[in-house]
């Protein structure tokens, strides 16, 4: 059991992360908001059936009236309209606004109920009980909600800052390993960008964490949270230091925006995205450790994850749709650019012709 | 032509008044905004014949790069399906986080395009360019964004401060008579919630403002948003003080609802629900000002509103609609109950049978 605490002034929360945590639930939500005595738990077909009743019942036995609302899994539900229509739920479970929305689920939840919190009375409170592996070490912490439109991914959003996230690490133990692949490239993202060490670390436990190894999950969802919360403290609402976070981003929204939904897990276009970034580095001069590209790939391999472009997927293509990515600032694409494990370089001054290479040294 | 501060800290911003500043908008932003390099004018189908070419004009003319999008005038416009239809503009108009969104209009237009510009790509900057009463001395100032649902108004929304807020007083010339009065409704509330001296200056000017005084409208339009300003200031997202700008809107919202659209407009429910909440604090010993309530119906005639509910509509009902408003806590309505002029008291300690008699004594 782990308490990491993302320090954000008057928005400062915990993370609690620990094996069995949704039995916890009520008591939990009832030690940091005293006030709430209603709550909607929003939650998708796939996550009902296991944790849903659990989660209920947790909060009803602290004295919390609760509703649940079930909206369809994937990606194809992380819509305006399906936020849309979650409002009347909210209305019919008639939350104030000192009650709180549970989010109970994956990423996809996360954002789309985060959204709905962000958005219903203007803002009311809600905690994220993330019961994926890509949802805990990375979409629920940092206060980032938010739907997709036909243009593009996560064009509609707001920042709301949850009031506590609560990451049961038993939920991980029934995650199809595709899954828990995919939520991995985040971790591993999150070591190239900031801590070598734990990057090592991985490197050490690979086959561990794909065998599903409760302690080791466990760290390596306590560590993550560590390392985000120490960036989202810094920059709360991406001004700068939270672009590094964009890492593999660039290329991986590309990829999932030229796919489709039903194509590659988002973090699976993350992986694909690390390894163009760092061929981009490495050709555009910036990278220095120049063992670093080889000990990512490798590591992404173990880890059942892409490191070439889908087949067929035409290069310009993802360079048309990187244009369109909402970071782009007056036209600049701002890449995120592996210099050594641990450390990466923000810029925009990246030449066109070094993308390219990049993208054509990733075709399979 | 005056300024007038909004004070929060890093996100203060400008009030500028004066009479023919929408010339002057492209001068505004671009010392307000120096990075934004795009705009997207929203309006509506009353403004844009009257001030959209001016408008986008002036921004040309400063280097901006501006597209302009229209929405149908009225209430009816102010819905989550309306601000859908806005976000492919914001694609289309190459909209960055660095961009600006123009509010030019009256209250719909500054709500739903302030709630656009919160969400898109989780918030980019905003400026109102209020054309009516109402907008300029009340809604576009204080950050509330948002947009009715079919179950209530204002349901869904976030708070978004603007960068500046551009008031061209010019433009209430051509307000229809009964959009003055409903935008003096507001007015009249900022007087009686906290400045005696200025209810009296209104008393004093009443039919000098219905003959739209160009000089007396400024001084109106400057000392309201200095009223507003300063209680916005001390709680930006309504957690205590700002409750008092309420006055007259918990009854007012529910004649607001009953009636649908097409119904009253916003200013003239909130004249009838400021005289409603003076009788009930009157019924229930709040009210120390004998001759307030006298007062306020006078004014309230001779700027042409209504002290009295609208014909037919049943008190139960407004009752049943006020326990669904969001400002309801714990299942109490919170009032805003006036003590004496300048004076108010918000408090949920208000029997029921008081509220009746209160709603009984506004029957024609």
């Amino acid at each position: 059991m782990a308490e990491v605490w993302v320090e954000l002034g008057e928005q400062r929360y915990p993370i609690h992360i620990g094996a069995g945590l949704i039995g916890q639930l009520g008591r939990l939500v009832q030690g940091r908001l005293p006030k709430a005595k209603r709550a909607l738990i929003i939650t998708d077909s796939n996550v009902k059936p296991r944790y849903g009743a659990a989660a209920r019942a947790a909060l009803e036995q602290a004295g919390i009236v609760t509703n649940l609302v079930m909206i369809p899994a994937g990606e194809g539900s992380k819509t305006l309209a399906q936020a849309y229509s979650l409002y009347p739920s909210c209305v019919s479970a008639g939350l104030e606004r000192s009650s709180v929305i549970i989010a109970l689920g994956g990423g996809v939840v996360g954002d789309l109920a985060g959204f709905v919190a962000a958005t219903y009375l203007r803002g009311i409170p809600f905690v994220q009980v993330p019961t994926t592996l890509l949802a805990q070490v990375d979409s629920s912490v940092g206060g980032k909600t938010g739907v997709d439109l036909p243009e593009g991914k996560n064009l509609v959003g707001a920042f709301h800052q949850p009031a506590m996230v609560v990451a049961d690490t038993k939920a991980l133990l029934t995650l199809p390993q595709r899954e828990l692949s995919a939520g991995m490239a985040e971790v591993v993202k999150h070591g190239v960008i900031r801590d070598p060490a734990f990057l090592a670390y991985l490197e050490q436990n690979a086959e561990r964490i794909m065998a599903q190894d409760q302690q080791v999950l466990e760290r390596v969802v306590e560590q993550n949270c560590r390392i985000k919360a120490g960036v989202v403290a810094e920059d709360p609402h991406e001004h700068g230091l939270r672009a590094i976070l964009n890492f593999g981003h660039t290329v991986g929204h590309a990829v999932e925006a030229e796919m489709g939904f039903g194509g590659w897990l988002h973090g699976e276009c993350v992986a694909c995205g690390m390894v163009a970034a760092t061929h981009i580095s490495r050709l555009g001069g910036i990278l220095q450790d120049q063992q670093l590209a080889d000990r990512l790939e490798r590591l992404l391999t173990r880890l059942d994850l892409p490191t070439r472009l889908p087949p067929g997927l035409d290069p310009n293509r993802l360079t048309k749709r990187m244009l369109r990515d909402k970071k782009v600032e007056a036209g600049q694409i701002r890449w995120v650019m592996p210099v050594a494990a641990g450390e990466v370089l923000v810029t925009p001054e990246v030449e066109p012709e070094v993308v390219q290479w990049g993208l054509d040294a990733m075709r399979r």
